[in-house]
């Protein structure tokens, strides 16, 4: 599926997220793609709306790497967070709080968000996809297996819609499942077709 | 995740499946698998309402197989079909069905129902699940690359949720992402639980 986007042929995507899931989302654009990261401190305003949390951080993490943007990439960063009771659950810091969450999110529907970052030479974009996730009421044994594999600890609310827990446990999603895995990528595609 | 069904755990899962979709999604459910197929005439009654042509699939392919089912053996076969004003799109027989039935998705919704037929000794479980799923207006270029990718022609309606297109013409699936994959795991997976 190359030269999709036609007019952005000559141009390399320059994704600024160590998340295998971004990673593989954004090849259906057909673009090269190169990873760049840097350390970025994941800190919002605790006053900040929860809905503007995922937006925040995504341009939070584009900061660094704009001063080294050629004229002939396109920056890309991504936030996903995850909403329940207006509250914000990050990554969990260990084991407790990973089962925490994954008893919290237990038998209930929750919401995902995604923020993105996209600049081009001068030109920023900013927008965010939502998307409701229900889940089943979750079984001892599935929440202890889900623990043990180390999945749960590198991923915002505790679980990876990509994962086998996220296979068993949705029963339904009201939005993209992309948005979910991390990308709106039809969103970004539809962005990148009007840069 | 293995083990999250111990009451199954000395039995083996036969698909009767050549999806690779298919294929990917049992895994989750931590059983060993075979995958056992043979040749049906996928056909199915003309008066038969679309509703239940998925579950009527599901059980003709499950019929070759029965005479051979092992006492410690799961059989398992699905159908997903495509329903666009309440007619079954079917795989398309050529690129010109193929992009006939992208045209007729583009910037609509539809619907997509899986069925899923499972035998265990005496017992037969079969039900369905179905799916909302809005496709974007679609982009010449992204019809043409699609087609030219030769990803269409084995698939319901044309189209595969996780392929590239799927990622960039999927707007919203309201349902289980996985049930328009090819099967609604979480409820193979409750179903087996129930076994």
């Amino acid at each position: 599926m190359d030269f999709i986007i036609p007019h952005l042929r000559t141009k390399t995507l320059v994704l600024a997220s160590q998340s295998p899931r971004r990673q593989e989302l954004v090849k259906a654009l057909g673009l090269p793609v190169v990873v760049r990261t840097r350390e970025v401190n994941e800190h919002y305003p605790s006053t900040l709306p929860v809905a503007e949390v995922a937006t925040f951080l995504a341009e939070l993490k584009a900061e660094p790497l704009l001063s080294d943007l050629g004229e002939d990439e396109i920056l890309l960063t991504g936030d996903t967070t995850v909403v329940l009771d207006d509250q914000v659950l990050n990554k969990p810091a260990d084991r407790a709080e990973a089962e925490w969450m994954l008893r919290q999110l237990s038998g209930r529907s929750h919401e995902v968000i995604t923020g993105v970052c996209m600049v081009y030479r001068s030109e920023r974009t900013v927008f965010s996809d939502r998307a409701e996730v229900r889940i089943s009421a979750l079984d001892e044994r599935l929440i202890e297996s889900y623990l043990d594999s180390g999945s749960p600890f590198d991923k915002a609310g505790a679980y990876g819609a990509q994962d086998d827990f996220g296979k068993l446990a949705i029963e339904s999603v009201y939005g993209s499942f992309y948005t979910v895995m991390g990308f709106p990528i039809h969103l970004i595609y539809k962005a990148m077709k009007a840069l």
